[in-house]
């Protein structure tokens, strides 16, 4: 199914069991239009499966996932490396790959085998960078919408989706009402609040005025210290501070491991930012993260409907599971209380779970004694 | 009072009403000795006052400022504009400029007036940027003690600080128990919390990261990216994401402020940082700002004592009024409760108020509705 022109992105690694459907266009087209102007050809979507599609197709999952992450949510027979989802997705477990044909994509817009800014344009022959399409959050959900047809699925059994991938499942849910029968919002919003906005907003800006960016035709992500810092400021808004108070709190560095510059790493919780912050430099394309984080600024629910509880009262799911952590900063759980509300002003049936996780934002990651019971009864019983 | 090799920082501009006093060393020395190491000569601090001393020298209120503000805490009259708590320091207002002599100093550290790192190094004749020793909270206290000694003054009705002043003014009552009657510390805290160290951590290696730094040897502030987006996260960690709800929201810039770049601002929350960020980075000296921001982070009570609680104990102050804001995230209210706490525990009379504030740290900057009447009461019984 991999097209043969597929270019993977130059600057990053797709996982070894990621496999690229390439799209036809829009239906009755040869293009992929964007939401908000431009069109793209030969989008190629990165995804992996676990479990098998039912004779009659009524057990079909699709995960999308938040802004980082590869399409390899767990491990599978073609890649036993645990996946970013590891503890939700596999055989008995939340998401059980016994009973589900289950679809992880890779958003458009990434670099994961998704086409997106470090992919080559056909018209030029070189990486789109940032003459990449203004992207949507409602063009991630039809690029996944569009690869599950490829993939034979017409109907969904479950769209599950934390964070961005929260935001991708609710516009899946709006542009393709008939075509799901149960929805999972995790730790997502209707539209983000101007805290979270100030926040993304200076990422991108990080970003942007490193020289090493280059208006955004940089060659490698060796030494790109926007990228590294963006990063770090992103991993502040993912996590909570009184984890961290648990964890770090005024802990030092070991003498041998602390920088003699008066002005370098001296505290564990820095430490712990580096670590990480210098993994995902060398992991994801910038202009990759400059495209994804600015649609989640966009995107509003009220654009479907005129307001967002006109937008809500489009979802037609038997049922949406919305779960939300109390120790969120970047979408607090006041945006799931939100959702929750609107779809049942809207008279649809919802559960609304609020988690007391310590790990902010990213909770749906790592805390997985909260999040698997709630995922495991909710799916169970449907 | 003006010392005559007086050079001011050349790339900040002192207020008019500023006058600067010069500090003879520490006592019995002419150095003044840093805590963590190191020596300056020839300190000098820059200071305003309002006010008059009276004769049996009861009435004198010391002001620790902030990071950023000058010692023009209020309109004087040598200076009529608007100081930076202007609504707090005035005739009839919470600290009665009718009835105390108060003084506002300049950080040992800063750039308005008090020797800092661009400040000449007399042993070079160029400006220490980063030469200059590390910086503690309790030498600013000093810096601050002696000054007010040069200016006559060896006991003190008051000592006030908010935020990194509140810090200041503990290392005060620390250091010198005996010299004042009370003490006032406002959304501060006896030790810096991991994301607190964190979010600062990261404001001073986005400076650190711009090759416009030049490691410390910057000649202008023009252009200096590193700065503004440094001071764009300062501005995020002082506000509060209610406060933006409620005044943003989700509103576009009008179309013709609009930036034609497709990362550049579009909502408003995105121009009032730049707006207000920009101001900051036209005045204020970048290597000032990375010592002030450490000093805060290693601040530790418990360096006095072995624990908070020993420390705090060591505070003879009659009686301590401790503000802390609800919404506060940089110096969140369990904080000051800590303060509180502690010195109950040490059997110090306490008042301990907890504030409502929409405007998160900053409050004590702008909400005078709620905190004259705090300070207004606090002071008028004492």
């Amino acid at each position: 199914m991999t097209h043969p022109d597929f270019q993977p992105c130059t600057r990053t690694r797709t996982p070894p069991a990621t496999r690229i459907v390439t799209l036809p266009g829009d239906y009755g087209q040869t293009d992929f239009v964007m939401r908000r102007g431009g069109r793209l050809q030969q989008v190629q979507v990165g995804y992996e499966t676990w479990g098998t599609l039912s004779r009659n197709q009524d057990n079909a999952v699709l995960i999308f996932t938040g802004l980082s992450p590869t399409a390899h949510a767990a491990s599978n027979s073609e890649d036993d490396t645990a996946g970013w989802w590891e503890y939700m997705v596999g055989p008995g477990k939340a998401i059980d790959t016994d009973r589900f044909y289950i679809v992880c994509v890779n958003s458009l817009g990434g670099c994961f085998g998704t086409t997106g800014p470090s992919s080559i344009d056909p018209a030029t022959g070189e990486p789109y960078n940032i003459t990449f399409p203004e992207l949507s959050i409602e063009d991630i959900a039809k690029a996944g919408h569009h690869a599950l047809h490829e993939l034979g699925v017409d109907h969904l059994h479950a769209v599950v989706g934390p964070s961005m991938g929260g935001m991708s499942a609710l516009a899946y849910a709006l542009q393709y009402p008939d075509e799901l029968d149960y929805l999972i919002v995790i730790s997502a919003a209707c539209r983000a609040l101007p805290f979270t906005i100030a926040m993304r907003s200076l990422q991108r800006e990080i970003v942007r005025c490193d020289p090493h960016w280059e208006g955004g035709n940089y060659k490698s992500n060796a030494d790109f210290c926007g990228m590294r810092l963006a990063r770090k400021l992103g991993l502040m808004s993912y996590r909570a501070a009184q984890e961290w108070r648990q964890r770090f709190n005024r802990a030092r560095v070991p003498s041998h491991r602390a920088s003699k510059d008066p002005f370098g790493i001296e505290f564990e919780v820095e430490s712990y930012l580096e670590h990480n912050a210098k993994k995902f430099v060398d992991a994801f394309d910038a202009n990759s993260y400059l495209y994804l984080s600015r649609a989640m600024d966009l995107f509003d629910v009220a654009e479907h409907g005129g307001t967002v509880n006109a937008g809500l009262a489009l979802i037609q799911a038997k049922k949406t599971l919305v779960i939300g952590v109390t120790t969120d900063i970047l979408f607090p759980l006041e945006q799931q209380v939100e959702i929750a509300d609107g779809l049942r002003k809207a008279g649809r049936e919802v559960e609304m779970v609020e988690l007391e996780s310590i790990q902010g934002h990213d909770s749906f990651l790592v805390d997985a004694e909260r999040f698997s019971p709630v995922m495991q009864d909710f799916l169970a019983e449907r």
